[in-house]
């Protein structure tokens, strides 16, 4: 069975899109620990990040950096913090998180909560500095 | 004034190396989350992570995928996860925490104390594997 990331990229599971590139995707995380929480994907299923190659894990960096720099430009922040875990879903994937603390990182935060038209006015707002 | 990671670079300050390449350095972090966290440096002073150009990024986090191989090699865990912050020193670093529960990944966890004989044994023993 593919992973949820995987119908993500094939359109058969919506998302709220940031940016797309030949081999990689960003899309904002719906479970957001700030505002403009994003995460990068490579188009191909890999569970383990490590287990990328050199060049698709090259390609997520740097296709990354092009989206923190967006978000920077959307969302009030002292940077974007990167972010990979990797347990829930077995999809290589990179948090990017605007944040002003450290505290403000912790995945044992609660979740904000923004509605549709919310979480598509952020996306839309960063993926029109990209 | 140079960074203090500019220093270890330089050998001005030591550190417990885990491995070294042309552009990029691996130590172990003095303060621990896990055992083996380990930071992941371009030699090249740069404050923020996504200020690096697209070359050292890259560079930098095939480098990390060696170290991180490494490291699952020799320290029992899940995975390594990975986390760039950056507002403690004004050095781009990435931090590779080997771990077997996502809490282990909080900065707010009280750090590891380890020996000057066990940092050394821990560092070499990753070493050998790389």
């Amino acid at each position: 069975m593919p992973s949820i990331f995987t119908s993500i990229v094939n359109g058969e599971i919506p998302c709220y899109k940031v940016a797309e590139s030949e081999t990689c995707l960003a899309f904002l995380d719906i479970n957001p620990l700030t505002k403009g929480h994003t995460l990068v994907i490579p188009k191909l299923e890999v569970d383990y990040f490590y287990d990328l190659t050199d060049e698709v894990l090259s390609d997520v960096m740097v296709f990354s950096k092009k989206v923190a720099k967006a978000i920077q430009k959307v969302i009030p922040c002292e940077r974007v913090g990167v972010s990979v875990i990797g347990l829930e879903v077995p999809h290589a994937h990179v948090h990017l998180i605007p944040f002003h603390k450290m505290s403000e990182l912790s995945f044992a935060n609660p979740k904000l909560k923004f509605s549709h038209e919310e979480f598509t006015a952020i996306a839309n707002s960063i993926s029109a500095n990209i």
